[in-house]
Parts: C-alpha cells; sequence; structure tokens
C-alpha cells in the first residue's frame, strides 16, 4: 500500500507542476487580494498558478486584528462574502463584520476548487524578464531558502505576473533595482507606503492596483507600497476589490 | 471610520469568546481529525470550540507529502470528499489523489461555517481536572508561550475535551504525568507511535480513537502515539474516519 | 470558579479596551518621561492610554546604572520624589541618589492609579496620520510583532501622541520616513543623539521636549534623539522635567 | 558632573549591597507571594533581601491572563488590596478584578518602600548549605549566566530562604538534587504541580507555604510544584496569602 | 529556453523517483561505509538508493582531521584506492596517506556511475517495518525537517536497509525503540560506542558490521553504536571494509 | 597506531600548505567554474590552490534545480561530460540532463586528482594587494569567522586570483570597495546581476569571463554580478565554458 | 614578507604540534588546578600539553565574582602568589585579595613560560582508552564542535591525563559512561557537586583531587563534581593547592 | 567564611573602582597595541584604566594566525619580548616567532602588575565630550548590552581616551557620526582599512597611530582603520610599536 499511496501522489504532483511550466497568471502571494483574483481568473478560464511562500496560505487574514480573530468589511463586499459562502454581521457605521478563519478558508477554497493550483511553501525569488518584459517567475522551495542553501531554483513561464506579496512589495522593489527600468508611477520607482488613514487605504488601495511594468501587476498591499499610499486598518474592502480589478485587467489583456 | 473597524472587531470577538468560556467540546488541534469530528459536531448543534497553536489551522494537511502538495486517500473515504467538496482522481489500488490545499481549506472552511470556533494561535498549556475528571482547557497565546513570558493562561471550561494533538499526544502525555491517572490503554501509560505499516496504521487510527480519561478522548495520530500503534503514511482515511467516529462517541456520551 | 475569574477577567479588560479606542493623549513607551507626563495628564483629568512595548513597563529606570540599581537625582527634584512617595538621599554636588526600584515602581503606580490605562506588551507600529496631523497610534502585541506574524493591528484615536519611546526615537523617525514630512528641529528631520555631556544633556532634555509635527510630541531620550542634542547620564531630573514640560504643553493645547 | 553621578552611585550600591551581606530573610523571586512577604517581613523590622532573575521584578502579575491585563481576586482580599492602595471592582461570584500594572507597582513599591532591598537582574544560582541547614543563598547576575560565562558567584548569608521562584520550585529541586537530602514533604521530594482546579488550587497554595528543609521555606506556585498539588488560575488570593502565611512563619522562627 | 530546462529537469527527476519507489537495497548516509557498499551493491546490478541527510554527500570525509584534509588507510587498503582512482602516499608504520578531498569525491562519483541514486537532502525519518520486518524507509526534505514543519513523508519499499548513518546509529536506536523489538547485539539493545583505541576500533567495525534485525544491517561507525566497541581514528580501511563486507552479505541475502 | 596516524596526517598537510604558501593562481570558489578552471590549469602544469568557504566542494551543483538533482545542459556540452566521466540522457530542444551529484563529484574529482589543491572549510576574508595588484588571498578557517572570533588569517602569495565564488560575487565587491579602484566593467565598479534569462545569461557568462582588476579574474555568476548581466537557470552550460575559458585566459597571462 | 610570516608560524605550529603527539601528561582545561598543576609539572622536566577548549584561557579567574574583577585566597597561599609575582593585600579574616586579571595572567604565562605547550581553541571530545587505561585525549578544534560539523579528531598520545575541566567534569563523566568502568570513587560512578560550603569546599577540592581512573586524574571543580563534595566560593586555595597536589602525585606516578 | 569572601572582594572593587572614576588615560580595547601602551603609561606612573569588552582580554593575540598558535614578530622586536619575559626564535627573513600564548598573557600581565587597571566584560558604548573634546568615557556591562537590557551606563572621566578597539576603529567612527566633527585625517572623516600589504601595514600602523580628536587618539588596527592604511598580516612588530608610540604622545601631551 505504501508504493501505491507514494506512486499515486508523486505522479498527481508530477501532471499539476508540468501543467504550470508555462501559465497565464503567475500569482505571488496568497493573501486577500491574491486568492480573489486567482478565483476571479479561475472562473474566467486562465491558466493560474498562485505561489505562497508560507507553508499555509491565507497571509494576514487568519490573525484578524491583534490575533482577535474577527474582520472588518464594508456592507458593499456583502456580494463577495455570500459568493464565498462567508457569514456576516452588521456591526455599525456601515460595516460588517466576518470570522477570520471562516473568510480565510473560504477564499482559499473557492479559488483552488476553481482550478487556480496553488503552490504553497514555495518562494518566488526572481522573474524571468526579457525584452523589457516580466515573463514569468522564478521559484525555490522557502525551506532551502531560509535555510540558505545554494540550490538552483525552477522556472515557470507567464504570459502576466501578479505581484501580491504584501506591505513592503519585496518582488516589484526587486524587479527595479536588479532590472534597472522605471516602473509606472508618479516617481518611476517603489515609493514606500505611508501612515494608516482607513478610508483613503481602502481606496488608494483600489486606486493603485493595476499593471506597473509590461508583464507585471500589483495588487493589495503591495499597490500601495509600490505607489506610496496610506495603509488600511484591518478592513478587507480594499483588498478584495483590488484583486477583482487586476483580474479584470489581466483578463482585457490576455483577451 | 479606524474607531468603527477597531470597535467593531473587539465586539465580535469578545462575544464569541465570552460565548465559549464553557462548552460542550473543547477540540485540542486544528488537523484533518480534529476539523471533521468539529464539523461534526457541530452540525450536530453542539457548541465547539477548536485551538490551534498556529497561526493557520490544517495541520499537516497543506504539505501533501514532502511538499509535492496533493494527498492519498481510499476509495470508500469518497463520500466525505464529495460533502466536503473536495474534487479527486483516481490513483489506482483503490485510492484517490486529491489537492492538499483544496482538502485543508474545505475541512477548515466546513467546520466553521457549520457554527465551531476555531481559536487560532492559542495554545493548549493544561487542562481543567477536577475529581478525575478533564472538564476544560487552559490556554494562552502561542506567541507568549514561545517568548516564554511569565503570562497567567486563562480558562475553558468544556464537557468534554479531544486531544487531536498529532503524533506525539503531547497534551494526553502531560496530562498523564502531572495528573498521575491510569489511562485507558492496554499499559495504562502513553504507549508512543511504531514505525510506519501504512494498512494497519490506517486501522489503528480508527480503533484507537476515543476515550483515554474521564472527559478526554483523543483521536487521529494522537490516538496512536497514546495506544502504541503503527504510524501511516500520508493517507487520510484513517485521520478521517477518526474525527468522524470520535464525534459519534461524543454525541453519544453528551446525549 | 474558572468560569468567573475568566469572564471578570475578559468583560474588565474589554471594558477597558473599548473605553480607550479614542483617547485624549496615547502615550509612547512607559519610562521615566512617559509615566510622568501620563501621571500628570490624568491628575489633570484626560484620558490617556500608555503602550510599552516590554511585558513590564518602568523602562530603563529598574537597572540604574550598570545594574548597580540606584539613581542620581538634582537636589531640585525632591519635591517630585515627595510626591511619589519615593526615599532619597543626599549624595554631594546637590545630587540625590535613590533606589531604582523604588522609584520606577512609584511612577508606574501613581501613573496608573491616577487614572492613566497601561496596555504593556504592546508595540505602536505606526501612526493614524490625517490631513498631515498625527491622530491616533496602530497598536499590536510585541509577541506577534516579535515572531513576525502576518498579523493586522488595531487602531487607538488620539488626539495627541506622545513619543516618549527612548534613545532614537525609532517612531518618530518612521513616521517622518513613511510621511515624508518635514518636523519641526532645525533641520526639519530626525538629528540623531550627541555623544554625553550631563549638564547638557539635562538642560537639552527640556529644551527639546514638545511638539515635533501636528499631534506629536516628544519627551525624555527621544526629544534629544529628534533634536540632536547630548546624551545624559544615569540622572532622571532631565527626563522627570521633560515628562512634566510635555503634560503642561499637551493640557494647553487641549484647554 | 558625570563624576559625581557615578560616584553617588556606586557608594549608596555598595553600601546597600554590603549592608546586606548577611540577612535575615533572602527572598527569591519577586512575584506577588514573595513580594507580600518581604513586605511584611520588612514592616516587622527584618532584614530582607529579595533576588529577582528578571531586571523588571513582579513576576506573573503585569500580562493579568493572555495578556489581557488584568487579575482577579476573591473578595475577602480586599483589605490587602486597600493597605496596598490598589483600587478594584466587583465581577460577580465573590470576585474581584484590579488592574494587574497597578497591583504589580503596588506591591513592589511598598515592599521596597517599607525597607526590604530588591536586587534585580540577580539570578539565585545555588544556596549555602552547611550542617543540613540551608543558610544563604548564592547569586550571579542573571545576564552572565544567559550569556554561559564563567564567572564566579558571590555569596548572601541568611537565616532562612524562601523560595518564591514559581511553578516549577526550581531552586527547592536543584537543592533537593545537589544536597540529597529529604524534603518535608509526603514523598520527601519535589512532587510536580497537578493540572488546574482553581478552587484546590487556591486553597492548597496557602495549604503548602511554609518549611521544606530547615531554612528553606516555599510560596506561591513553588509550594504547590514541591508539594504536587492542584494549579491555580489567574486569580491571587492564594499567592498573597501564602506570601502573607510564610512571613508569619518566619517570623516565629526568627523570634 | 526556461521551459525545456525546467521540464526536462523535472522529467528526469521524476522518472529517477518512480523507479526507485522499490528498491533493493535502501542505504542510509553517504560516508566512506555506505558508498562504498553502494558501489559494490551497484556493480553487481543491484538496485540502490542512498539517502543522505546533508545536501553534499561524503559525510566525514571531506575534513580529514581537524580540518587538516588528509586522511589515513592501511596499506592493505591500496587495491581499493587502485580501483577508485585515488592517489596516495606512503606515511610509515605501515599506513598511507591521501587526498580526503580526493577520496570523498571519487567514492561519491563511483557509486553513482556505477548505477546507485544518491537523493541528497534527504532524511531518513523513519522505517516501514511489517511482519516484524524493516521493509522500506520513510523519507522526507532535510530542510523541512530542520524548518519543524508538519509535512508529511514520502516511503521507499526496500529489501534491505542499510543504516550507515554514523556515531550514534540514529536511526537503528529509534527503530529499537519505536518497534520495541530486540536487536541482533550481545544486549539486544544499542549499546553505545566505547572511547578510541585504533587498532581495535578498526577490527571491531568491520566484525560488528552486518544485520541487526531481519531487513536492517549497520556499518561503519554505526555498527560500532550499536555494538559498543570501541571508537576509530580519522583512519579509513576499517569504514571501508564495513562497506564491502555489508555489500557481500546483502547480496548473499538477495540472492 | 593513533601517534602514526596523527603524525601522517599532520605531516602530509603540513607539505601541502607550505607548498602552497605561493601558487600560480588561487581560486576562490569550488562551483563548476572554479572546478574545471582548475582542472584546466592543473592539467596544462600550473601549481592551483582551490579555497572553498563549505566543509563540502561542489558549490551548486549537487542540488540540481529545488532539489530535484538533476541538472540541464547544451548538447554542445557534451564533450566536457566526456571528458569528465558523466553519463547524460537527451531531454529535448537541445538540451542533456545529467545526474547533479554524479557531475558534481566528478568535477571535484578530477580537479583534484590532476593536481589542484583544495582547502576545504577555509574561507578568503581579504587579499594581498600591492602596487594596485592583487597578488594573493588572505584566508582563514570558515567555522573561525563564523564563531566571531578575533584570530588572524594566513597569507597566500598568487601570481592570479580567481573569484568563482557565486551569484554576488563578494570578493570582488569588497576589494574594489577597500581598494578603492576602479574594476574593468563598464561602470569600473560592481554592476550587480539583473533578472533570469536563460539565454542572454549564459552567453553573457561567457563574454563577462575574465579580469577585471590587474591579478583579478572573475567567473561563472560572479563575472555576470560583476558586470551586470541576466541570471542563468539550473543549466551549467555557461559555467563550465566560463571556467574553461578563464583557464585559457591566465595562461596566457602567465605564460 | 607575507610568506615569511606565513611560513614562519606555520613551521612553528608544525613544530609544536608534532613534539606532542606523544606527551607524559595531558592537561584538560587551563583553569586555576590545571595551569598551576601544568607549570608544577613543565618544571620537573616533564612535558606537558593543556588544551583549552575557549580561544582564551584562564577558565573562570578572570571575572572575579559577579565580574567585580577580584578574587579571594587564604592567607597561607602568599607564597604561590609570590612565586607567579601576583600582588595581594590584606581582606581580614586571613584571606587575602588579588587582582584577577593578574592572577589569570600570571598562571598561563608561568604554565607556559616555564615550557608546557597550550592548545586553545581545542576541545577534548573523547580519550583514547586501552587495557582498561587512559592512555591519551581525542582533540578537535572548539568552533568545528560548536559548529556541528562531521570532522574526524587527532589523537595525542600521553602517560596520563588530568581532567581539570570545571564544575561538571564532563570529561570523566563521559568516559565513565562510554567506557562502562567503575571509578575510584565511593559509589564507583561521577557523583555530582553539592551546594556550597566555603570551608568544607576547599578542603575537600584538596582531599578529592588525584586518580579516578588507571590513567586519569582529576583536580580543581572536577574533583569535587567527581567525588560529590561542597561547592566552593570564589576563593582560590582550594583549586591551588590541588592542582600543586595532583602535580606531585603524577610525578610519582610518572618518575 | 563565605560573608569574608564576599566582603573582601566588594571592597576592594569597590576601591578600584572609585578610584579609576577620574583617570589619566581610559584606553579602549586590551589588544597588544592597548596592552603595552597602558603598560608604558603606567610604568610612568599614570593612572590608566583599560576597558575590554571580552571577559578575558589579549584581544587577537591568542589565536595566532588561523589558531596556529603562533605569532611573528621583526627581529628588531627582541628587546620588547626581553623586556616582557616572552621567548622568541628565529624564522627566516628577519623575522622571529613566538608562542601566542605566552605573549598575550606576558602582555596583559605587565600592563597589569606596572599598575594599570583592566576592566574586563566592559564595553565603551560612548564617550563623553564637552567643548569638542573628549574627556571620559561611558561604559556598561558587556553582557547588558548583548542582552539589549535598557540599562544605563557609568561614566568615566579621563584626560585622554585611546581607542586600540581593532579593525573597525567603531569608537571613533561612532564619536565622529554621533558628534558631527572632523577628524584629524586626510578626508577628515573615518577612511576604512585597505586589503593587506604586510610592509606597508605594519609603517602605516605606527604612522597612524596618534591623536584624531581633542583627547582621542588611535592606535593598532583601528588607526589604520581611521586613517585608510593597508592591513598587517598576523605579525606584531607594527602593533607594538604602535602602543608605543602613542604612549609616548601622551606622556608629551600629560606632561
Amino acid at each position: 500500500m505504501e508504493r501505491a499511496i507514494a506512486g499515486g501522489i508523486i505522479s498527481s504532483y508530477y501532471r499539476k507542476l508540468q501543467d504550470c511550466l508555462e501559465v497565464d497568471v503567475a500569482v505571488v502571494g496568497a493573501g486577500p487580494s491574491g486568492l480573489l483574483c486567482a478565483w476571479d481568473l479561475a472562473r474566467a478560464g486562465k491558466k493560474v498558478a498562485v505561489f505562497e511562500r508560507a507553508l499555509r496560505p491565507g497571509g494576514g487574514i487568519w490573525g484578524g486584528a491583534m490575533l482577535l480573530n474577527e474582520v472588518a468589511l464594508q456592507q458593499e463586499m456583502r456580494p463577495v462574502l455570500d459568493e464565498a459562502g462567508v457569514r456576516c454581521l452588521p456591526a455599525g457605521d456601515g460595516l460588517l463584520t466576518a470570522d477570520a478563519v471562516e473568510l480565510a478558508a473560504a477564499l482559499i477554497y473557492q479559488a483552488v476548487h476553481a482550478g487556480a493550483r496553488l503552490f504553497n511553501g514555495v518562494c518566488v525569488e526572481d522573474v524571468i524578464f526579457k525584452d523589457d518584459r516580466v515573463c514569468g517567475v522564478v521559484i525555490n522551495w522557502s525551506t532551502v531558502l531560509d535555510a540558505n542553501l545554494p540550490v538552483d531554483p525552477l522556472m515557470i513561464g507567464a504570459r502576466c505576473v501578479l505581484d501580491a506579496g504584501g506591505h513592503d512589495a519585496h518582488l516589484t522593489e526587486r524587479i527595479a533595482r536588479k532590472a534597472g527600468v522605471r516602473l509606472d508611477t508618479p516617481t518611476g520607482s517603489v515609493m514606500g507606503e505611508r501612515p494608516m488613514w482607513a478610508e483613503r487605504g481602502e481606496q488608494a488601495t483600489l486606486d493603485n492596483s493595476g499593471p506597473v511594468l509590461p508583464g507585471l501587476y500589483v495588487a493589495g498591499m503591495a499597490a500601495n507600497g509600490v505607489r506610496g499610499s496610506f495603509r488600511m486598518g484591518p478592513i478587507f474592502g480594499g483588498m478584495l476589490r483590488s484583486g477583482r480589478k487586476v483580474a479584470r485587467l489581466i483578463l482585457e489583456e490576455l483577451g
């Protein structure tokens, strides 16, 4: 029986990985904006691979605020919660609260169930960059990088790459620095996140989401980090709208 | 807006926590057996609180085998997968494979959506033990324990406690040692896990699951660890059946 | 009884936290200047919340000098010691010495007993910054930040914020960098602390304490750090006078 | 001025340390039971030195329960709170809650203000043990021990030593093991703490506090650890009564 | 081109791994005895898989003695060196010295070139144990184990397993403890290594090498560790003869 | 026998080290380009010493790509593999795959067997730099540097030094910074590696390899790092050709 | 010049090491008893090698008591101080104090100047043990052991070995455990150190110093650790007398 | 007896420390140049205090080169060795070698025996800086700084301060940065050390030693670090001459 188990797992994984050597969209980071974007793209029939550094996806959703595992959302996000099957309660001032664990699990489940492939425990350490266009990602096991082992990466070709990697937009910052190119931001480079202003942050997250280089999009907190906008609080409207907007923009580009 | 967000989250969490100070069942560990047990109990109308040391629940499901994120299951587990909404593929020898990420997210989602409360980032460091019966758990933030801070815990009263905490059954071992009591095992104490024998391990996991002390049940790998049975492979039939069996036994006890 | 204990603690804390979601003054750092300022403000009837990164407040007072747990103060500080109930002895050259442990405990006690709320084990990781004014703090558990967990913070609204966070004035430095604003210092930015010159440092600490941005004050060593003045020795006159001065300035601003 | 500051601090500390080379009572650990015991003994005119491993005394009081910084006490502890100047609120079921920070600071302040000398950042690594009687402690800087430096300790002679060092009663355990003697417990050796049972734990803490070897007393959680009794919750009646009881027993012994 | 590189590597590795799910011999540890044994077995046509915890095989050969990277061998080992293509020099007393780096690289090269598959960066964390016979190994990435991630292993079926894992024979010790079986040693259990006695150690290493349980052999330093014999010095005659002897015994068993 | 072993090893090592105090070429880093260069130089009769920071040479070859221990090479590299005795298989698109372990061991073996001396566990922390020419290396045990011990290094004189130290060209960067000289690169300083573009990277690696300062060459990934070219994938044609090219250039310089 | 420096150092060290492959006495640990013993033996014409794990010898002398770098000695030790050239002052009660740094440096200097060879940064990890007699030590770089590198040791033959390694007598404990022999102590095994009793400890240190196995002596704190006697304070009479006594016993044995 | 030991040590240390609150020269770092300078100054009757971060003084002398514990010196240094009582041997090329341990111990011994006070385990974290002149040092326990404890320092007044702190001249760099002053170097700031050139380095060390700010001297490797000169090898002529030169310059300044 051990043989059948091992053989079955290896073969399934091999097929999944081989099938993802060339994808339509490579999503970096499985937080709220990356997951919703992947879900929307997969539902639209695109081949999507999500790469998440941690063993367990979901990013910053699980912990709510200060480990009080509830999250807040604007009432107008109600349809997204309904789509995902997440319960919520009114909290006054046009806000809803939802269980952070339920929301995280639902978004992961929906994205993967819709067909996106999620590679967890895998870090995107670089991109493929040809003729001034980002056209793939360079991946490695997170545990290998954390252990500082000199082990070469693998490459994944992608028509578009989405940096949904959170606060500091490390990947975009790294590409800009290594490739020495001008980003599509007011200053042409990564501008850094500003202090918190919840209303402005929510709106900015949406506005800032989009392409920054040929082949490279940013979403969620990474979008604010790249374009120097205000930090949001533990409220997920802007994050989710950001993922949905980028999915739409990518679909427009890919046709 | 910041005030409304903070106030909403704090109030929702406060209600959730206050409501869980006395539960029917406290489940320790949010791996496959703990999650399925919690799901079944919640569906049956019991008040269930799940405590998971990690920030992100799901235990060992996410990584598949050696980070090849697929899992194997016996064909007879197909109905559980269907219930949970998880896709699978035949892998020969009466086995199925499923995406590990999809399975993990589905089990977490279903348990919480059915009404179980999952407290993540929370460690069960001890139990309440009165008149030789386990009647609650003693919890603390995992980050506080990891930082070795001298901070007192909180207490959660429970009619039953389930140790679904994995390989070494640390909690049951600790209770047995601290309380100096005889467990309901062949030797009366924790026997330790044996090497791997997949078929036997699958069966043993099911057989070993059940009560070991008044008020204390074991499930999943912890059950094998307590009763000295064979280790399983990365196959989840035994784990899931274990969780379901214990849910049934607890329902019988609680009435 | 466990239930009553847990329920009582949770309810008391919930009330305290909810009541502090909007305060008059948020004090960052519970060292000598922050504590005296909080004490004076609380005595004047202001709603004050003190946030201290460490589990145990008191900052650098406890260790005296090189762990010889005595501190020195100028004779003119005698009234403050008397107010706080701290014994002292003449040490020549116009100086007094006092037991470091007695002084630390007395200042903490007095501030909290007078009504300031002290949240220990809580780190201020950012501020709320609207229309170029600091109007609140963004907090998280220190243990969560030390463990590098991706967990969102909570927000506390405040009419004024005091950075009393010690040598390097990290918070003010961070705000200036993230918000890209000009501070009210000779150079417009954080100038860094100079080497030690006890007499000058004592005076500078007093002179430098005050507002640096709309809504943001500095006190104690942070004041020297921001305005590039001389370091003090293990003598607490300047620190205490700094806290008292800032309390007066804030009271003037708040009316 | 630097010279006067340094000279004053060194001289004050030197006098304090020289005066403590022989004390009536050496208290190990500055948590609730150790502090109240030291306060009572100092008020009774005894020469008391308290040694606390951490830089900041107060032990586990500061963090309340799970960092919710409130503590619970039985209503009959009201007089102790009043004595110490600590505010409290009724919490139902015969319980009070108090601010954890206020209680910690008040107990430290009162003990030291009453004349006990508290040496913080100092670890008791061994005892002086002559003719089968504990007659002093062997101390070192905690930072030296944490850095594993081979630096010899200093010795403090004491007519009695109190182990108030918390959960595992490390010091008593170590003495029993190194000296190979029989403790005054049911088994003659350290029995270890049992799981939680709040009511029993409160009572047991009081009952278990007292002498375990000629010259050696235990109090607080250490007392439960030595005599194998139930763990308490985050409620401080037992702890405080334990410290007060031991103070009385020591006064009887010392005359 | 990236796609072709990634696809080629994945496919080659997949074939290699699938082909090794059932092997004749699983060798644990790629030090001198394991490598020579694998080389001999591969030359004899057996299907051999070597699992090495480190990223780089060769065990303790590379560092010579105290990083002086030369090794000593008995003159009668000259033929093995010649076979492997390793230069040597006479060193008096019937000894030769050889370059440690040359010897390590040659042994690895020869074993793999002869057909043994070497999986580096892979740890054997358990065995498959059926009907009291070791019949396979349970493997995982070393980086996953070092990072303490809860990720399930894969299983490799094997007709024989060789523990060539060095000084403490961890694997054999673990099997004996977990399975609760009697080893084929004078005491029936792991006896531990004795101090150094070079001549005796060399001979003992040879004598002790062989089966200890049905399906399980030991070689090299692990053999001494299991059977309680003398430690060798930085001389490799015993190690190499041990590997060669075990290869012969396994060939006899496998037919 | 212990004496003979120790004496033999010490004497052999002493002769090897003394003979290497002045070499023709000092190679820094024992990865693919450094090893092939050392092999070619040794075959041409030059005195070569290779210094490798790790205990085990081979650099990034061993781990293949993401620990899938296979590597890819262009078909035109077939003759190098044949020379080294490494088996390979066609992988389509003009590529071959080879076992990563076999390739690593073969290259190390061949370099050392041809006469290059490889000092492993030894770090090059600086260079000898006289009259604006690099003329030797400054070495120390890696373990000494990792432990931050203040221990002086030894010096090795060399007519040429090759920096084959991988991605970031730390040594060349450090020399340029410490010596304040202009490198032979487009900008005169270290330019940093660009993102991945496999085809371009392969060619660039070859083009960029050569001298950057009098007495100092770069090869392999260090060459790309110094001259700001594209990163390669896990394909070793460029690396090997780089090593071979530099060997030829050095032979021309040395005559 | 670099060549001459490197060549000179290597040759001097090589001669020293080769000359020490067989010594009369191997002293393990360069604290006060080991250093005085080595000094006395070297003065008597014996070939002595001292092995010290730390980079810097002197053991626990340097730090005085709690980093107050003074030490105490009995007045009758005055002649030893005079011999070593160390100043001292009367401290009352028949005691002297001396500067800890002066004493440490003087003892190291005298031992080495008299001809003992001191190998610092070198750890004794095992012994050579033939026919039930300790006849040498097995050494390695401390940095290699601290880094957990699998590097073989070197061997040093010795007619006698002295364990002067401090509190826990690790080496003797290890030999007894690994060799399974009976030590010459009341119980036949390592008995562990008792709590402090300065007078008794001083005498016991002297009494306990001597042989514990054929070929193996203990001195200083290790002697108390092996024979279960009282701990000393920061007073060095017993330590020095212990070293001197063992030197005399060894001279008697060696003739 | 414990009381007398503790009392004697405390009193001796107190006198030593009090006497050093104002010194003629504060030497930072107890390596070769600092020790020789302190020795020369103490012999000339100056009050000297040496502060050494490590528990054990001697800096980089102990380890020789790569732990081969021999050092090289120019023949003209013979008189210094004779003065210090250190044996040496000719090594060719006008060089001597000496035992590293003997040299380190002799220099420490001589400096302290001549009257310099050496405070080990003490770090200089800042200076006193009045009217643009360095006039003292700010010290703390190294263990306190390493543990990141917020404990205030003590101050030592000094007519001159010598930075003999090794390679990177951290103290001088820090003073220059914090005080914002111009150093007496070609660029006015810290220039950094250049690569190795032994002859030039030896000469430069001598030339560079001297004052860099009013009240602040540099010596040894720090001198090269400050003035941008060549690194030396493991040869100690330049270091010792540097210490002697600075002693002479300081004596001239102090009169």
